[in-house]
């Protein structure tokens, strides 16, 4: 269930949770004060020659409106791929679980399989999140395996080796043969893929020098507006400048939130929530009770 | 057959359905009439220093123009992605089809795994738009396949694995051999994509601090137009800024439609036809009767 | 062999065929007159209030490009993705072609699977274009197959039925064995994908919101631009604005063509010369001679 | 080894070679005369009322460059698809030859394989480029192989159905099994989608109206700009005009020499040293003795 | 662990490890210096008509941030697909360590294997930065494989057919069949597109012209702005074209490091850290020691 209720237009005007006004308050009430400031000391301003024409700043903005749409993209892109790499996740999971269930002797019973499928999930997104895996493992692995995984940095992996030798044995018990096997080991490869690339852009931000540049570039922006547009906009000036630095400064905001997708700031991947519909659908296929739901803390969308 | 019927350069100037105009028209006659108020008391807004010069407009016009092309890109591809994500289901169901209908032994009778294709293709789009599946699943399948599906959650899940069987049942009927089956297998991970890649765009908006902070925006942008251009356009100001804003308010409702492509807006994806396209497609491959033609609500293309 | 003589940089200024000009003369005309009767009554317009600035105008110009920016990226990538699914079309052939040549007993004969393949393109390209099939398959097939397509709504994937019972008939005589049949299979999983693709883009345009919205906001904005700049460019005002126009109406005519890359208009895809050229290659490659060279009309890129 | 010396960023300034400059100076001098024409004559331009605002030129000035940047991407992105495909024959042919050398009897002589290989590369190099195979065939094939290509017009499909042929000979001597066999005919379907890509992308160029529309406007605009800037700049504006317009038209003429990528000329694709890399670490490969250096002609950039 | 300290908003702006400023710094110096000398002859400038209206700086500075746009666009791609490269080879060296590890019989000793996999990876690194690969070679290899390297051109590929070799050499042992080694050859496959790809974007820039026009074009613009807005800024002139100059020249400057990912600049990638890491999860996988923490120099980022 998606819990978004559609907002009639001129309601959505004013939302106040979900935007990143309530965080960038403080420094708009700020460059507003300011502003008021300029606009009372505007005759001393044209004495000491200090006053600025609205033409390099129409240029200037309209420049750096184009390098912030680059910044936006390359964000929204790294989002967009880490949730596309948990929908794979998603249904590369439900492959293997297909596959156990129907690959070959169809009486050999699957259900430590799904396990470790739900426990590479659970794995993967604690690895991501830099939290404790301990208590979700005991949770759902087989006390022998669950004691592999303390000592192991890359876990998500070490639980890859052991789907692995299921399947082996599987193969040495004769329950599939060497090409369900392969069938089995091209989705190995697909889930070592999803793993990859969530530690790719888990590990690997935007080059740091774009986003000083932008930063520094966007504030000292927003600062000189007020010069150059205190004579064109008279009294009216701190408001249409506020309003103009606002979305400057909000766009880098959400921008520097989505970058990293995986953290649990208000615009990050639900990945609590994703973890858990792995879980309730490979339970489903397996005709498993689903187990009572838990406390989802720090996600904002809820799926299907 | 596409129905589209070519409209001449002049004619499409005066579009009214399939346009978002209706939709949008009191929003852009509360403008106008405010705009046309300004226009009135020109003289006081000089008196009280609230008249303004057009540059910062320009300026900000731009800039959001930028963003706004940003947000339709996003929901673009969104919906492209969603139609690609459909078309592949077109592609992949046939492929299964036609293995189905010429691998192995070719008297194994596919008739009851393309009619589990034709409801795999139903049940995603009830899953998709919250409808319910029951009477499509009852007229589609066997009754013991169709019973299995009320209480489950992730429907075209549970009718992937029931694939499954029928595939691991003939070759243990000796109907086809291992490799023939992994033939299958490897267009079921196909399905299982593509049945992940509609659930992510169906639970996963953009962002929502984008969503507000750009509609917030246009809105605020285009009502502060009239103070802008007033001493600059005259009397014409009320038209040439509700036009402006016209573009700038249609543009942000597009996206904001196409941003979820798989309900029953206008713009929005024909699920039904095509899943009636798949139902005859499939059909005739298997040299089966066509049915009735249904009707067919919400959808505004007809392919083929 | 591509007809494209390269032109000087001088001539290239003076072309006439191939260009979206001669279409759009008389619209432009039609501007330049009303344009010479602005710049006439000058001073009744000044009377009246009814001259502009030039400011809101550039800030709108600049908003229009891009958003015709965007309609034009979506234009041309469809258009590119027609002609990379034809592009798959050939490699894809080939291909297979090359499977029935060399894979397992080559004495198999595979001139009628190769005919097939030959057939398949063109009935793909007859789908596309609504346009009969017959004498083409006919041409092509063997009388017994070509009974079977007069009937037939989606006669490429009927084809391919038949082509995968040619490659299981094949198995049956013990010419090749299961894995060699994967091979092909995957083959025909990907001719599956290509004329889906292909169905997709012919059934399903670009949302008409948008179109309707860009051809009505770039009319009206060639149309206002007269009033804003009679006064600062004076007697040579309806030489630039026609210049100006020219170029925002041509690029949205342009995308308009490129939108469905499958129709015979100038700019459309060279269809029947890719069909002619994917039959000649794959009879080349079974040493057969190659027929007559029919006429192609409607295509205008020749390739290779 | 790249030979790239890293420039100063103040030579960089003055680079003449490998710019465009020299081939556009005539057309910037011509440009250049013609400003300093108008700027004499500007009191007799006012008189007859043919000096213009600039601001219709700021306008269109940007639009243009929004235009002119969607013909840049789509140009460049040929360029780099065309690279691409030449990296994966680089890669597609290292696979093969590692499989002819590694997948089962290993005795069985790869040294033909490998020739075949090589003269794949440059039957496709000279296909692109229209130039004579003959030699290159005649040394790297066996004369039997050789003999059949003259006729040929698809040389590198007809050597690809030669390839096919010695694997499936390599099989029916027992060398390999089916399996393996499938290997090999998994990485000559990627050899097809090399060699048809290429072909795409030398046979079909962008639309011509783009090219035409884009080529005229860059160059009308250029031949306005005296007339707009010459009240705003003075005597200083022949230097800005002539600096404008060579950003603006040597953008086009990159973006007109990338579009087709494997040409000679100075910006296009280094395919003779590619084919030459490919045949050395084929040979490397096989503990053969390299050739000598070969005289390259028309590339610039030299890779590793 | 990630070594990126979030700063607060307001440190942010004065970061000076990391940005571009230092390198930058003598430039923008230069510029300022002659900005302050502009607005001295200020005068004199007026005398010799040497002054410049605002407008033509304006139209241009945009359309020049619009081409930046596209070659930092150009050049994040090269970055982001030379990560995505490394991180597939993180995936790929993964999943076939695990297929050593799990597929057919257990006990064949897997080792060798995975130390081929480690070296492979330094061998890539040393290749791309034209350093020595011996010390590596010989801490990772047996003697008798790396006695092989020191001659090899291309030492990742001479390296894999020494990993075919073993997987053929199992295969004839019996510790595997002709299905798992066909797995293993996929992944090889694979291993191979790395290796031309990071080989593509190393010996392949972005085409030389564009770099020398943009170059160019900044630097003089940068230097024709005083001139510009020395009326319309007075005194604050030099300060405002310093702050614009620096953005655009900081961002070609960063666009041009991260055109060439795999050196050492600050910018680049970290491939020091990332042979590292999978050096440590192939070990890990198999159960083996880690070695000691080798120091690492030039690389910034830390993954995970």
């Amino acid at each position: 269930m998606i819990i978004k209720t559609k907002k009639h237009w001129f309601q959505l005007l004013f939302v106040w949770n979900g935007s990143v006004l309530p965080k960038l308050l403080p420094r708009l009430l700020l460059l507003f004060g300011y502003a008021v400031l300029i606009t009372y000391s505007k005759d001393t301003l044209v004495r000491y020659h200090m006053e600025l024409s609205p033409v390099p700043f129409t240029l200037f903005g309209i420049a750096l409106a184009l390098f912030l749409g680059f910044r936006n993209n390359a964000s929204y892109d790294r989002f967009w791929e880490g949730r596309k790499l948990w929908g794979a996740l998603l249904n590369d999971t439900r492959s293997l679980a297909r596959q156990a269930l129907t690959l070959g002797n169809t009486a050999k019973a699957p259900g430590t399989f799904i396990q470790y499928l739900i426990a590479f999930t659970y794995a993967l997104k604690h690895q991501l999140r830099h939290t404790d895996a301990t208590a979700d493992m005991e949770r759902l692995l087989p006390p022998a395996t669950a004691a592999l995984l303390p000592g192991a940095k890359y876990k998500p992996i070490v639980l890859m080796r052991e789907m692995g030798k299921w399947v082996q044995a599987a193969k040495a018990a004769g329950d599939i043969d060497s090409i369900q096997q392969a069938a089995f080991d091209q989705n190995f490869n697909k889930l070592s893929d999803i793993v990859g690339g969530c530690e790719r852009i888990a590990g690997t931000p935007i080059p740091y020098s774009y986003n000083v540049l932008l930063h520094r570039t966007v504030y000292i922006y927003c600062f000189l507006l007020p010069l150059g547009f205190v004579d064109s906009l008279g009294w009216l000036m701190p408001v249409v400048v506020t309003f103009i630095a606002y979305t400057y400064v909000a766009l880098e905001a959400i921008a520097d939130e989505l970058e990293e997708p995986f953290g649990t700031a208000p615009n990050d991947l639900a990945l609590d929530t994703m973890s858990e519909m792995i879980e309730h659908t490979l339970l489903e296929l397996n005709d498993q009770p689903l187990p009572a739901k838990q406390t989802v803390i720090g996600d904002r969308y809820y799926l299907t």
